[in-house]
């Protein structure tokens, strides 16, 4: 078990989603985050919902005397780079001797000079996005027994990864096991396994995808809950989404979505109407594997409760599916409305040749 | 300049577009091809279309009297690996001094082998798969003044980079010039630039695009004829189309059709009827910046002309677009027929934000 160390200096409130998902999903513990503009406060203080009451320092070296084992690396930021200003911080870590995990683009293991340090003092890194060497898709995947859910979004950074983990536990409640698929780093930091696929040459991301859906099925397990990633008119990230949607080959989609979006993060490219865009995902299963949209699950965060009720009232009239926001009100309704789906969906074997 | 010997022992006739390409288009000689099954004739004698009297030859050893400076790895085979038996010839060639040119995903560079007879004879490699450290995708394609148009398929390897250099060709004929944008590794050994896009780390494919577009665009030609790869509903390739279909942000695309194929090449997927695929690559797009098809590239190789004539009334009939196989009847009549949708098509900024 690791004792985490979490690095988010001026972003631990804001812009966090690692360090978030980490404390609240992950089953390694966090014993202290490193912002030195939240120094003083606990993660509970700042954020609420987060089941974590570590305290938060200023410094790397601040934060030693809580006993941990490895530092985490707390952001994603866009394009996956390390802000100049934390190179010192990762530094002092390696020197104390704490293994550095990572889930930037960049690869630490690659910088000389973190690579010496951590040599110098015996201190491991990992770097979550490094891929391994995978195959190409081959169609394996179209003989998983166990159905499969894929996550879908209307955006990046809606959710698709908690909404996919809270319904791993509605279903663990129901008494059925479903497996968690990890595809970005924080689902990989969190499960202990995993392919980060942004990260994959895009000729082999389908493949990658494939890949680890047969381990989750290899575990025998009663569904398989792929975590999602982007959203398939990101203009930057659409070919991500793809390679998910292609390569789970999933017998069901989940389209998770903030109410809140218009435009596609960073881009002005507006993002689509629920009804245009399950449409959309659904065109492109059905010319490979067919898979239709189980629910929907929106992120309506900030919104007051009964805006965000209008706004679930609006998703279920537009589409006539299932729809909630689980994080507000809880993922086992919407579990209990897509589970018969699941159950209905099994995985198409290829017609013949 | 280049003078060409051709790595292809056992497949020169049948499975080697690499070669084919670069001695039709590339501007590099080439002096002789290996290949033992056909040793003694010429290249003009196995592939007529090919405007090459090379001859072919059992060995590299035997190539070598011709005086090449290079030797090109003459196929792509499936995923990309180099055949264990013909390591023996690309380490002749490299003792030999002659300079390796490899489209192959495993890098030959990075071969310890390779690079150790490299070093020792002074023998430069060249991985043109290789792809250089490129940023995400900004959106400053969007600003690209020049018509866009680009290549997409009904599958992979249906001659996409052959209708885009045959239509460059047409449109220097009529006195416009197009820059021709390679994506895949035998468009970077004609052209002598470009990026493989399906070697690209699939957060930075459609970067790696943009880039490219930007690169074609500020050598100021008329049009921008960007190569295809794949196609939208290839369950392994999918996602290196739709990084270029959003990364490239064209104007216009041009349908390329393989009229043989019923399935992708390797999987039970049914290729899509022309309108099902068409409207899936113009839905696409409309959900980023509009691109209508401009029309059809139709490959219908193997054919008799009769049976070629019919399929192409059939696409012209089913699509009301313009439809030829611009390999077996020209050019030009295509050209014509889709060159006023390019100038209408002028490049859509993005809206006020």
């Amino acid at each position: 078990m690791r004792r985490y160390l979490i690095l988010a200096p001026g972003q631990f409130a804001d812009d966090a989603k690692t360090a978030h998902g980490v404390i609240r999903y992950g089953s390694d513990e966090t014993v202290a985050v490193v912002d030195p503009a939240l120094a003083g406060k606990t993660v509970r203080e700042v954020l609420p919902h987060l089941p974590c009451s570590a305290p938060i320092v200023s410094s790397v070296a601040a934060g030693l005397q809580y006993g941990p084992t490895s530092l985490l690396i707390g952001t994603a930021p866009i394009g996956g780079k390390l802000p100049a200003h934390w190179r010192a911080e990762v530094i002092a870590a390696l020197r104390a001797g704490l293994e550095v995990v990572s889930g930037l683009h960049d690869m630490l293991a690659d910088d000389p000079e973190f690579a010496a340090a951590a040599f110098e003092h015996n201190a491991p890194i990992w770097d979550v996005r490094k891929p391994p060497d995978v195959p190409l898709f081959s169609g394996a995947v179209y003989g998983v027994k166990q159905p499969t859910l894929l996550a879908v979004g209307n955006d990046c950074s809606v959710g698709k990864m908690t909404v996919v983990l809270e319904l791993a536990r509605a279903a663990a409640d129901r008494g059925r096991r479903a497996e968690f698929v990890p595809t970005g780093q924080t689902g990989i930091m969190i499960a202990g396994w995993g392919v980060s696929i942004d990260r994959v040459i895009a000729d082999f991301a389908p493949g990658a995808t494939e890949q680890l859906v047969l381990e989750a099925a290899a575990r025998n397990p009663e569904y398989i809950f792929v975590e999602g990633q982007g959203s398939i008119n990101h203009p930057a990230y659409a070919p991500v989404t793809l390679a998910l949607l292609f390569g789970a080959a999933p017998d069901a989609l989940l389209l998770v979505a903030d109410v809140k979006r218009t435009a596609i993060g960073g881009f002005n490219t507006p993002v689509l109407p629920y009804r245009e865009l399950i449409s959309l995902y659904e065109t492109l299963c059905a010319t490979v594997k067919p898979a239709r949209v189980a629910g929907l699950a929106l992120n309506t965060y900030g919104l007051p409760d009964d805006r965000a009720r209008y706004e679930i009232e609006r998703a279920r009239n537009e589409t006539a599916l299932p729809a909630d926001d689980i994080v507000r009100f809880g993922a086992h309704a919407l579990y209990d409305a897509i589970a018969p789906q699941l159950h209905r969906r099994r995985p198409l074997a290829e017609p013949p040749a």
